[in-house]
């Protein structure tokens, strides 16, 4: 772990650091000392690390819960160069698209070919940020949706670290195998017009986890419209109960 | 409004009380003065208005909300003699179901005509327990499920001064009608194997309100199985959104 800059600002330390070729951010309260539950956040397709979405829930669960949080930037986002892979695949599924073909299907076998790559990666950021004194090896939670769905899934799956995720806007299609291997508490969102991912595949997925205590939360809403800011609360007190008890 | 006796426990007063052929308790804070938010909690079929559930409920809003919560019996249930009409109705329903006709059309039909006489007695028991001075004519909220949804819908539909309303375990094909002329905060919740409502007659519901903040909570489980009790947290605060602030 190579760290670079440091700042801080209205209790929250914000430090750039690098796992490998991963660029990441870590948000700790300032001034923190010893093991925190920790919170990594996926971001969504097109964003980065430190979006603003991410930011503002990264710096709520800081606040409220005393949590580490962290967010790195998926390959081909934010800090990261071009993938020429992934950059080739992008532009043969316009193609795909272009000439009819189902975009969940599509995105779903592109998702399932990036999370090889983002699940040993992630598990590597928790590896390096947990060996911080001021974060350390406490249980860890998960926040993703969208593209932060379709790779958290995979993570979640993998990484027996992860106690309780925050998950939705995401497919049956795409997950449900990897849901199916998931028994941690999960909180799961939907947006109820999802015009991106059809209602049955969302339904589906949550059916998909093996989780006994899983919660489904929907609003009215398109894919990307923001969410209310009482389901932020929600997950606040969903990792309170499950992180910090 | 005749009132009886009065008892007091744990910081909550509770008053039995009749409007008219209808018996019903109401719970306040200890030592309540002025007035306050009103919540009236529907009992689910076969129970009655201080059931251990509605108890547990009122308890909580009473004490984290510092609301009054009123319930009264439906006809035919707690206090309420047997009521010849929908007693006829029901061991008729009996036969129809033994001769193979679906339980939710069944219950559909059973549930308006009950709804018919329900809407105007908890109008009335309203008007009457927000005359007392330490209720007086705040906002009101109201909280039900299964038999309390099917009830509810039409009296939340009828009566404009309900702010915010949690419901659940009920049916688009019993209520949606109603549904749609509701356009108040809404909290719907859903067993996900709810063996008496089937799941698709759920989400129809919870499609039809016309409330623009319409939030539905799915869990695991049958249809009486015993809600999260972080569900009941979740109203606490919906209330508290809704009706105190």
């Amino acid at each position: 772990m190579r760290s670079f800059s440091t700042s801080s600002a209205d209790g929250v330390q914000q430090l750039l650091f690098s796992v490998g070729e991963v660029p990441g951010v870590l948000w700790t309260p300032h001034g923190a000392a010893g093991t925190r539950p920790l919170i990594l956040i996926g971001h969504g397709g097109g964003q980065h690390k430190s979006a603003p979405a991410v930011l503002h829930r990264a710096r709520r669960f800081v606040t409220d819960l005393g949590a580490a949080v962290v967010s790195v930037d998926v390959p081909g986002h934010g800090d990261r160069p071009v993938h020429p892979e992934f950059s080739g695949i992008a532009t043969a599924n316009q193609a795909r698209l272009g000439a009819g073909e189902d975009l969940i299907t599509v995105l779903t076998a592109f998702q399932a070919r990036v999370a090889e790559q983002t699940v040993p990666e992630w598990r590597a950021v928790v590896d390096a940020v947990q060996a911080l004194d001021h974060v350390g090896a406490g249980p860890v939670g998960y926040w993703g949706v969208s593209l932060g769905c379709g790779l958290g899934v995979p993570f979640v799956a993998a990484e027996p670290r992860v106690r309780a995720a925050v998950l939705g806007l995401g497919s049956g299609l795409a997950n449900a195998g990897d849901a199916a291997r998931i028994t941690v508490p999960v909180e799961f969102l939907v947006q109820w017009h999802d015009e991106r991912v059809p209602r049955e595949q969302s339904l589906a997925l949550y059916d998909a986890f093996a989780s006994p205590d899983k919660s489904l939360h929907a609003h009215p809403g398109l894919h990307a419209d923001r969410l209310p800011e009482h389901e932020l609360d929600s997950a606040v007190r969903f990792f309170a109960r499950h992180l910090t008890s």
